[in-house]
């Protein structure tokens, strides 16, 4: 179950469930794991920027990885990112001993230039080895490095396993196009596109040429169907879906804060024992809860893209 | 026509209308003004990141002032952030002569610690001088400062003369509801509060204590029926407004590419000749220029929130 | 041995020495141990950001610190900054078990606001422990958090366990007598101030009352005398001495590239086998050895502040 | 007296002076102007960051380049960074008419990939018309944009009206090595290659093929006869001359601070008659004006590199 460039459809990206105290909380993530094959999901993505990775020990992103790949019977791309390649290099090869399709790699805050990134992912190949399939994060918002489409059809020439994109720039919607329309060219081999970014402009990204989303929206059903009525071209239903769903999504994708809501909606929706966040972690005000629900309601009355727990 | 504390309603941030060739466009601004008044604003505001006041020399911003000034009718405030405080304190008491109601100070992006953005105010102030009123301009996700709720308690309690928050942090709610706990228990002046990062979270922002918006919005006559709604506790009425205006108010709201997409929208509105942005600044591509149409149809085909020209 | 406010003198900043594989070479660990110690240390710090701290997995972090703690013989200081408290409190409870000194703990890098800052300093308290002393690392040049005096005023009277500030800002002559003015007015309890950054103002910061340094240079006999002359009062010939070495001391404290410089004249002193970083990390090209070597050699024929292996 | 890729040897970066109320103070600028020639220097660049160039109205920038141009006798260099184009092309077209040799354009903080660098300065160009010669301005440490060889050698072939880098990248030898190598290898048009940085590398800078320096150091002389001494090989006594003033340039060379040292520097050498900065600026402190003085006393006692008024 490697990994390629046609992988389509929605990867959701897996929330890492944890105790009030801070420890791990396995069973819950079971559940969620369920929860997503359940929503429809074609894969899975864990120990990513929202998945608290940068928290975890090594064994138990390892457990993590375990937990989740075992049970899910979709593809899993497991985070790899890390200040150092040797501790890279573990979890890669680790992860993908224990069954993981592909790994994905951000670049660290301080890269700058072209040459700095397309450098920096030779030596990521490098390290994990050039069998390993690996998704190339592309998040300047929170990251601060700014990728040039340029720059990743370099990366890509430079390294077949390099056969996704988490595209999340933003705005973003003419990278797409650009990269297409490289493929189109035949100056670029084509790889899939799966963006993230909360799923902000997931109704528009799909149209630009876009595979799918690659995001942890807590109704990830809707990411599901919107991405299956964009296939089937139809437009209105898919934006209608989506406008049903965006006051929530606008909500969820605030940075830092972000992470609060979906962990509270899956809560809510009874996936996950607890919202708790590791330290350091902010949480919900009974303000921003409140409102939160309220959104949840207007997105469960209005009935678009909602299955499952409630 | 002094701005002060009372200050409330939506005060329009006004794009600076260019011709293709980038020269000035001053009947186009006159029927931008008359356009803004018409939809029923009770303020705007001129020269602002959004109106391109970087890129105009001192006499243009004047012309500006004096044109938008001279038609309006209501308040209008006016930027002066400037690198130093020679051109800003010029421009503040020429703005004020010709009838301004009051300045806008954004903070220098070289600051950082609490101490040095209530130090740099202190001088601002110094420098337009204390009889100004002055809005204090707090929007880290373009200028990188961060300006803690203390600090702006700290502002408000050393200058009488900052008598408004533009208000644009993101996430920002929690900052509202801070801000007014803080006068409702005595430790901070009560000033107005008006919002601006597109509008983006206006909805929640109005029911957390805010007067307002101050942002440009090329719908503005859904930003004063939405904070007439909100005033008279019609919630679910303000939402329902406001979700259906969310999916191009997110179009708007992207960092760079927004003002091309609400110099779009006002130039196919009849209000602006050319959707031009002077020097360096980017445009729509075909692709975004469509789906921003599709945005607008529907829009204009929900009906709410939609006067004027069309 | 436990590290406390009267520490003073000379902490030098242990490199970690690595194989050109990448693997940890303990054998040159030891070597370098005594070496610092033979050149009159008062107390060593390792696995700082030029300990390469960030490329180590736990397990190599905690043999770094048994080989040097336990080979010593002065107070040995860990870096235990890590992106979760988790990390941090693991590493700490157990640097501590082996018989460290007491920990540094830098701000993480998104941090901006005084209350931020402060805020992140308790819950990290509160995570290691309040029996563990503390080293308060500010290297805004590097981190990119500005710390005021006022901040760490306010760090030290909430957390009796800060005991020390790693004093780096750049430039950063004021905030020292700042601190050291709160502290001979009352409004702060006087604590160690050792001074990084390379080295490159410790001339002066002696004189404005910090207690010695907390840096890597190369020749850290040099940084002993210059404590030494100092503190005996002896001005013109602590900066004779420093000025000698100030053409390398500039060449060493390069962003990124320094660390380089650093190992290449360990290794040519014979202390560390190899000048390797672990990846990624850049190496001296040539041109730059060559350089490198001439400084060196010119420290050398001056031959104030050197002794030990050349 | 156009400037073009031969320029070499030291065009000083001219202090602009102020009166204490912050009033321009041409009859300081006089002498200043009279002073940098006196000392030797090839060339003069106005209106930069050190010039305090943001914060003069238009009228006062072309007051001072009409002040130091007509009385110079060497090439003048007009800093015109602005953040339009408009002000850019007006400030060009008016230096270049009163006589000005060429411009100066730094790039915009908010540029990240090397396509948007190279875009920004195919924009400019097109901006102050492609006949008028132009310094590229590289000061990643101030601006925050990092600009790769490749992306020089794309500017350089692009515009040959492109005559000279001012070069202030740090770490930066191996940018100088990399740019002169890919003209040996006739890969780049050769263009002069004059060092900024307060001068904290001119040492090595001059032996890596730069053509000289541009920047402001207080005792010019010095940089004039340091780029003599290289020029004849003369490597130790560079050397020497560099040593015995390190101590003050690394004193002049910080961040916001620096400006301060030298035009207290300037003014103590009877050049200008106050060290006031236009406001936002800081000034010294007693015991920070005793240290530049006890550098100046060292360097004057040392009497290597020191002619002229003391």
């Amino acid at each position: 179950m490697a990994l390629d460039e046609t992988a389509s459809g929605v990867f959701t990206i897996a929330a890492t469930p944890f105790h009030p105290d801070g420890a791990l909380d396995l069973p819950s993530l079971e559940r969620l794991t369920d929860f997503y094959v359940g929503a429809g999901v074609d894969g899975i993505t864990i120990l990513g920027i929202m998945g608290e990775a940068q928290k975890l020990e090594p064994a138990e992103s390892l457990a993590v990885a375990r937990t989740v790949i075992g049970r899910a019977g979709v593809p899993v791309v497991v985070g790899v990112s890390a200040p150092g390649f040797a501790a890279m290099r573990a979890l890669a090869r680790e992860a993908m001993e224990v069954g993981a399709a592909g790994v994905m790699i951000a670049p660290p805050p301080a890269l700058r230039t072209d040459d700095q990134i397309v450098g920096y992912y030779a030596e990521a190949v490098a390290a994990i080895g050039d069998d390993v399939p690996f998704v190339l994060q592309d998040y300047p918002l929170i990251i601060g490095v700014v990728i040039a489409p340029g720059v990743i059809r370099r990366i890509v020439a430079a390294h077949p396993s390099c056969v996704m994109l988490k595209h999340e720039d933003w705005p973003g919607l003419e990278k797409i196009s650009t990269l297409r329309r490289f493929s189109a060219e035949g100056t670029m081999r084509r790889i899939s596109i799966l963006c993230g970014n909360g799923g902000l402009f997931l109704d528009f990204e799909t149209e630009r040429g876009a595979d799918g989303a690659m995001t942890g929206y807590a109704f990830p059903e809707m990411l599901v169907d919107l991405v299956a009525l964009a296939r089937a071209g139809r437009r209105d239903e898919a934006h209608d879906l989506f406008d049903a769903h965006l006051p929530l999504i606008r909500y969820e994708q605030q940075p830092a804060a972000g992470l609060a809501v979906r962990k509270h909606v899956l809560a809510r929706r009874g996936v996950i024992a607890s919202d708790a966040q590791r330290r350091p972690g902010a949480g919900l005000t009974p303000a921003a809860r409140a409102e939160v629900d309220y959104l949840y309601d207007r997105v469960v009355r209005r009935g678009l893209g909602v299955r499952g727990p409630l």
